[in-house]
């Protein structure tokens, strides 16, 4: 029996100490807390424990796809700090702390997120995998949290309503703004493990299918808290709390059956699961 | 006689050329517009001249540098447009045009600059050259532009003052906040042409020292400007505009002397010169 709470204490504690040294340096040296302060600032470090165990189910060390792990944390970081800056969604407080911006200053809070942004390919650049891995690596990062991946998404879901506000113009700006850095998340940590090239396909749909019911299910706990009257239009408003979570599921089934024939796949199915069925 | 306007005319033509497929993409198709707003805006393209210069200086073709040229670019492109923002400088118009967040609002110009730095990498990962250069371009373009280089020399400013307001104060953000972005530009031009690391070593002389050459000398023009009275701390405040000046040509010397013994340093000889005795 596979035991997910085991697998994820040991694995966050390796991204922990591994994304340390990632956020040590820094000019001057008062920009460095301001690096760091929503680096470890209790994120759940679903993208790194996505990459490892990507890594993990090729058959792969844990500790090889640890760049691409920090890397994708590093991006998902900036993009909090920068979401959350006041011309964005203006918020004052995440996981129960206050935000970059308000403990640091608007300026600082956003030159910390280019930082980070910067800095998550100079880790990618240095990891001791072959040049070729690097830049594939580069490359997948890229693209994921680009103008066609996670910023496009930003943008869409800043600009909402101008594509239409049906259930295929949600899903095309969820498939950037969450899908595409999940996914990549996965496909890096297959690339870093060197994996076959059917592998690699059987994690890039496993990473597609969580990716997006990551953001179902995000809208389910959503909707249990506020009921889902106010705010942005969310698959639960579309769909409802039942339909959503049926295709919560039925996503991560299929996330599931992706990877099936894999060497070690019981952290991927696991970790779909939980995603599903999580209630935080 | 080296023709430099002959020289740079040509070198733009191919700069903005390359530039144009690296910012071509982007979703939702509005956002394309934003991305390349900033790009297309009158820049005399400096980095990504000086990035063909060191190419050419080694006897290399102009075209090896292309993508460490655009890369350049983009990253000073983006930094612009997070500096102009209202939390950092707030200015409503540069060279002539209102500003990204004026035209596109500032949700959309913050995005527009993170697309922008995040794309940078991946033109250097799509670049044809070896894995091994790409990559030592990706580790380059991140130390220049991250927490010790680019954003730090940003914070500095920011946070002027903190850490002192005499010379070497100054000194050090602007080797941050312009010299590194200009030093990498002609260290990326020369490991694009597979310089030797003695021409390289040269090459990097060259472009610290004139980095600080044309912050000097833009301290000089703005001080011509507004004679100096206001405003952020400036080398011609401290120094008067004739020592500053002075400095600025000596620096100039010093960057010539550096690549008096390359293959064919005429174009880098002469836009060091051009960057002490310009007048825009």
């Amino acid at each position: 029996m596979f035991d997910l709470a085991e697998w994820t204490t040991a694995r966050r504690a390796l991204v922990d100490e591994a994304l340390g040294p990632c956020v040590a340096h820094g000019w001057p040296s008062s920009f460095v807390e301001a690096v760091r302060y929503p680096v470890f600032g209790g994120g759940k470090r679903v993208r790194p424990l996505l990459a490892l165990a990507a890594a993990e189910a090729v058959g792969a060390a844990p500790s090889c796809a640890l760049a691409a792990a920090c890397a994708v944390e590093m991006v998902h970081t900036y993009s909090l700090v920068h979401d959350d800056l006041p011309c964005m969604d203006d918020d004052a407080e995440r996981r129960g702390r206050p935000t970059s911006h308000i403990v640091h200053g608007e300026a600082v809070a956003l030159l910390a997120g280019d930082a980070l942004l910067t800095e998550a390919f100079g880790v990618l650049a240095r990891a001791d995998l072959s040049a070729e891995t690097r830049v594939e690596l580069v490359r997948l990062l890229s693209a994921a949290a680009g103008a066609d991946g996670m910023v496009g998404g930003q943008v869409g879901d800043v600009t909402w309503g101008s594509a239409g506000t049906d259930l295929q113009a949600l899903q095309a700006v969820h498939v950037r703004k969450t899908g595409a850095l999940i996914r990549s998340a996965v496909e890096m940590g297959a690339v870093s493990a060197g994996a076959s090239s059917e592998a690699r396909a059987a994690l890039v749909a496993y990473g597609q299918a969580v990716g997006l019911a990551f953001q179902l299910a995000d809208d389910v706990l959503d909707a249990d808290e506020d009921d889902g009257d106010e705010g942005p239009p969310s698959y639960v408003r579309l769909l409802g709390v039942e339909e959503t979570g049926r295709r919560a599921r039925a996503l991560a089934d299929e996330a599931c059956a992706a990877v099936a024939g894999l060497a070690a796949p019981e952290a991927l199915v696991a970790l779909a699961r939980f995603t599903v069925e999580r209630d935080v």
